[in-house]
């Protein structure tokens, strides 16, 4: 299982590449200031990372942690993973291939090109494209990235809560972290050891580590709804899986409602434009769905910004 | 005239009111992960402000430095300054009027009537809006306070610099400051108080600044374009004018497309959704207007996002 050591040593790669990753701000602002009763939020403004999501750490640390052969790296994603692979791979000097499904918006197709990457339209659905993705992959033996469930990928989201119990000086009372595949909360779940309280945040249209508690192990569920961009996977990942079990102690559903008011709030009272993913922690603040202790110190992680700032007019 | 002094009086007093500004984040990046030649460039977050704006600090010093009458505070500002004020005349319960020309947008009314201003639209121009607040202050005996030109409005802006000062461990080598009434640049450069070198930023359709170095004194220049909405100023004020003529080193004007390709820039590259007032120091640096010396750390101060994120899209 992905442990502190694993984490501790992936930072340490990571380093290797000291222009590539951002250390991104911690803002530390009181909860009272959020319309909470708590002590303090820290935000940590994650989707200021290049790429523009937590995303670059883990595929960057892919690339760094395994021989890459000369057809370099390929992946299927429609979305974060595929653009922050395609700008590691790009600093790195990698070939890159990314399979995205035929739904994909020409917007990120072109932003995946101008990173570098070939990109790789395959099939009706993202099940389509990975299928697509991996016979291709078995033909020219490039290193297949996965876009959450493999170990330097959750190695690499957990030096995120590294960076926040350094810039902190401490770890906060507890973390709230949305959840898609499990990338995320694996990585900071493993970092953080059960020595704060982890909440997972899931949409309640996309509920794959929600419904993996209920039933006991992974389960496929249906998505769909406003964050299922960036949250829609279908089946919570094994290695986030594994690592929740032992290390995530609460796990909560918001409705989208409350999801996109929100990422308004954020941005008219904060400035902080941001995908709906990133203000699920927000969400559950504002709602009551999580509430702190007086004096609790809440930490949430503003994981992405890969959205239409239209959307927030 | 503001010095170190005045501004460090500022802090104190800013500090009575812990829950309404914010420690704003001092993000540091490499010059080459920028697409320039230099050390670091330390981007000051001070968008993501109270109120969308550095104002807020010297807004807020105003109201704490002086008797405030049961008439409340008085102000003429269609745009960031007025913001600021009934931000911080709401926290702390006091009366606010705002008065703004006929041309100021509906958005921006609706704005400061939910921070609870009493918003008075006054004639053509801004100009006429100020001369209407003059003759009601006179009536009520209101404190007036002006958007850039009084003495606690330039030392609470001068906090920004001691804080970037505080972040970074020590100052860096130059700071790049966007001009517009010279609020801002005054309180920052008195801050610095030479001890790096301070460049005056504007925008070539609205030089009140640089008109003044030219000219060597204060004078009405025509203004317009881009960031005039935030930067448009007529004519340098008289605080901002006499610390620039001791500690501003240099003074730069932009071209409005620089100016709009480095507020996309920071968009798609950095996440950082700013008005076209804060990208002039990107600006400067990308087009080679500014070039610093090879280990030179560059500080950016990204000052304001009251905008329209739908024009980033």
């Amino acid at each position: 299982m992905i442990d502190r050591a694993a984490i501790t040593a992936a930072r340490r790669q990571l380093a290797r590449q000291p222009d590539f990753l951002r250390t991104t701000p911690l803002m530390r602002v009181s909860g009272r200031s959020l319309g909470v009763e708590c002590g303090e939020v820290w935000l940590k403004l994650e989707h200021l990372q290049v790429g523009g999501s937590f995303k670059a750490r883990g595929m960057l640390y892919r690339l760094l942690a395994s021989p890459v052969p000369d057809s370099g790296v390929i992946i299927a994603s429609g979305g974060n993973a595929g653009i922050a692979m395609a700008a590691a791979a790009q600093t790195l000097g990698v070939r890159c291939e990314v399979f995205v499904p035929e739904v994909s918006p020409e917007a990120k197709r072109s932003r995946l090109r101008a990173l570098g990457a070939d990109v790789v339209v395959a099939g009706a659905t993202y099940a389509d494209a990975l299928q697509a993705c991996v016979a291709r992959q078995q033909a020219t033996g490039a290193l297949q990235a996965h876009a959450y469930d493999q170990p330097e990928v959750v190695a690499g989201a957990g030096t995120l809560a590294l960076e926040i119990e350094e810039q902190g000086g401490r770890l906060p009372d507890s973390l709230l972290v949305s959840v898609g595949g499990g990338g995320l909360i694996g990585g900071v779940a493993a970092w953080v050891d059960s020595r704060a309280h982890v909440v997972a945040l899931e949409p309640e249209r996309a509920p794959t580590l929600h419904a993996a508690r209920a039933a006991g192990m992974p389960m496929d569920v249906e998505v769909g709804g406003l964050a299922a961009d960036s949250l829609g996977a279908r089946r919570i990942g094994a290695i986030g899986w594994e690592v929740s079990r032992h290390h995530v102690h609460e796990s909560l559903l918001l409705p989208d409602e409350a999801i996109r008011a929100a990422q308004l709030w954020l941005w008219k009272e904060l400035k902080l434009a941001v995908e709906p993913a990133a203000a699920l922690g927000l969400a559950a603040l504002q709602t009551g769905a999580y509430r702190p202790r007086p004096q609790e110190t809440v930490a949430l992680i503003l994981c992405g910004a890969n959205f239409d700032p239209a959307s927030l007019a």
